[in-house]
């Protein structure tokens, strides 16, 4: 403590990669940190579809946050839905509690988006926390119970057919992993119907799957999945989801019992609290240094800022974090601030399965067996908690050397 | 194939301990078994407080009933709720299948039961299934989170009481539990609470806890709990359960927000399946090879039988199937039936928190350490499929050094 003033109140909204990596950077500065979440865990994202296909436990991929932060005296957690901000009184409402801050870091995330059509979001769920993926799991494992169980081939078909829209890299890795489960895991435990008869169709807008990455690795990622049985459909739009299947763009309808939506994310509401300008998908426009134009007190992180050139992903949302933190640190301390954020692309790469991945870094590509290695380390390296990197190795080792699922379970509430 | 007769159809309806044993003793037999489950999983029990107290994933105790069986080319499996049987016609009625039999084996259990209080369900959840074991999960850790924010010290109190109704195993093992996350795992996670001044009760209503072991073990296992921060209530009867708290026999209030039930079970509703005399808890009369009088082609193995003197223990449902299911191959293949049904107690031991436990197996007694290691290794052996084993022997090895406890994650619908 370097004079008699009360510390600064620094207010974090959100504990995903950004406001994490935030709290982190303020951990030996003189402030008072209250970081709220309305989880009381921190999800490893890149991982979800893992739960999703029943590989991986949620527990595998998710930490409390007090349990992350607990050693970091300087801050305190509240797990609590915020509601509001008054940026001229300087407080944030969460439920019922009415917090004061000096400054404030936004990294309240987004969510799926669906284009103007959220009647869809009941028959193609999407995967942004544990309970989509709890939820997505529970329909695509009952799809099979149920088609063990079905009267006719037509509702057969219908059950077994799984519709991933959206080729992004989530959208790559949940079709991928869908198909191994279907040919490999479930192919010996059904009598009625051969769970390698399921079709499983990647949906994607535009030209090309993975168009984060040069035409040549996304067109070997096309070839992996066909030859994993995974149907890929480029430059195919979808006009209609519901619990009958999806509709195309050029008419055509596909009976399907499970979609899964991986296209295209909104913005949590964060915008509305401060009254900022944003960009069509929420996300709120930001200074050079990540404060709000006309409120040099807040600032915005992670996936919920618009950035130009700046992807959504995990390093981009950690690197925002923590600039902000360094950044309050600086003026709390007097010290000069930060230069403008710069974003330090770290590079591209997405799992294929359970054999391939392809992986871009700077310059350097690589594809196949050995990308798939490079895939693994890298999450594992980079998953929070040694427990869970070890748990995690684990059941991948497992489930590689038996194709066995281990978290294959369907919950009550999963429907 | 013996001959060119069909082969005799058994219906096994419950995929726990006693129906999957009675489906593995029919593995050589010339029968098409069904084994009828309204889950796709098979749940260890035993561990299933480990779930709710966060040491353990679902996914760690429990497994695909489908994969466990997956080898058995004579059985199928169909998830389905049993609504029916016609024991005239020899068909079950299951969702909207009508499946028909020669013979039936029911192994459908038992639930928690609140002797003619179902209204305290909701405020005092028994721990019975994986979603039981989630559900008491969330709402213990939610209650350190509202603590944490709680307005005052009544409320806040209230909070972090904690109930367990019930002195068997499972409520002596939840006890202790709790108390060691409030006690260590949490105890540098909150800034406004100090999760070791939680209170966590005991509650039996008999004279003692453990009533199976003899005096001495009960009584060290009580010393233990009380070391460990129990406060363990002999000879307290609950006369009221809510959300406000837990009304004792004396007209006392105990202000808690966290009740778990432990005390006494209710039969699923089999007896009224097939109309047979059952005793108080609706748990079926049998004869001595397990068939109900008057209809010698359905038997009952399981918590869901009543027999004299066995248990409701797992060792006891196993013996039970696996002698059914011997009796109906005898009977298929032509041989002598078995001689009646006799159990064969192993023994008795539960947990007591990570360091002791009370065993006793015919008349060696073991308790501490020494017996806590026992009854680990006991476990885990019993743990159905390698990998859970493994995982299981890690989260223990894990939370034993550390204190620390995995899977603390609180679900949206946990309340």
């Amino acid at each position: 403590m370097h004079t008699d003033k009360p510390r600064p109140r620094v207010i974090i909204v959100g504990g995903g990669f950004a406001g994490l990596e935030c709290a982190r950077a303020l951990a030996r500065a003189p402030v008072d940190i209250v970081l709220i979440d309305r989880q009381n865990h921190h999800c490893f994202q890149p991982l979800l579809y893992q739960v999703a296909t029943a590989a991986l436990s949620p527990a595998d991929i998710a930490w409390p946050i007090r349990a992350i932060l607990s050693r970091q005296g300087n801050l305190r957690v509240v797990m609590a839905n915020v509601t509001a901000v008054d940026t001229a009184a300087k407080v944030v409402q969460a439920d019922a509690l009415t917090l004061p801050y000096d400054d404030l870091v936004l990294a309240s995330g987004v969510t799926h988006a669906y284009f103007g059509h959220d009647e869809w979001a009941d028959a193609a769920p999407g995967l942004k926390t544990i309970e989509d993926a709890r939820h997505i799991r529970a329909r695509f494992l009952l799809a099979f119970e149920r088609a063990e169980l079905a009267a006719d081939d037509a509702a057969r078909r219908k059950l077994l057919t799984f519709v991933v829209v959206g080729g992004g890299p989530t959208g790559v890795e949940m079709a991928g992993a869908m198909a191994e489960v279907a040919h490999e895991t479930l192919k010996e435990d059904f009598r009625r119907i051969d769970p390698r008869m399921s079709r499983i169709l990647l949906i994607e807008a535009g030209p090309r799957i993975l168009p984060a990455l040069p035409d040549n690795l996304s067109g070997y990622a096309k070839g992996v999945l066909e030859r994993m049985g995974v149907e890929v459909m480029a430059d195919t739009r979808v006009t209609a989801c519901s619990r009958d299947g999806v509709t195309l763009g050029d008419g055509t309808h596909i009976d399907a019992s499970t979609i899964v939506w991986a296209a295209g994310v909104v913005a949590s509401p964060a915008a509305q609290w401060i009254g900022a300008a944003h960009d069509r998908a929420g996300r709120i426009l930001v200074n050079t240094d990540l404060s709000v134009p006309g409120h040099p007190d807040v600032f915005v992180v992670g996936d919920l800022a618009s950035v130009p050139n700046v992807p959504g992903i995990a390093p981009a949302a950690k690197q925002m974090g923590g600039y902000v933190g360094r950044l309050i640190a600086a003026r709390v301390e007097g010290r000069d601030p930060p230069p403008p954020f710069r974003y330090k692309h770290a590079g591209d790469l997405a799992a294929i399965g359970r054999r391939a991945a392809v992986v871009k870094i700077g310059r350097f590509e690589l594809t196949g067996f050995l990308a798939w290695w490079f895939w693994g380390i890298a999450h594992i390296y980079f998953l929070i908690g040694l427990r869970n990197r070890f748990v995690v190795a684990i059941n991948w080792l497992w489930s590689w050397l038996t194709f066995r699922r281990g978290a294959r379970l369907i919950s009550a509430n999963g429907e």
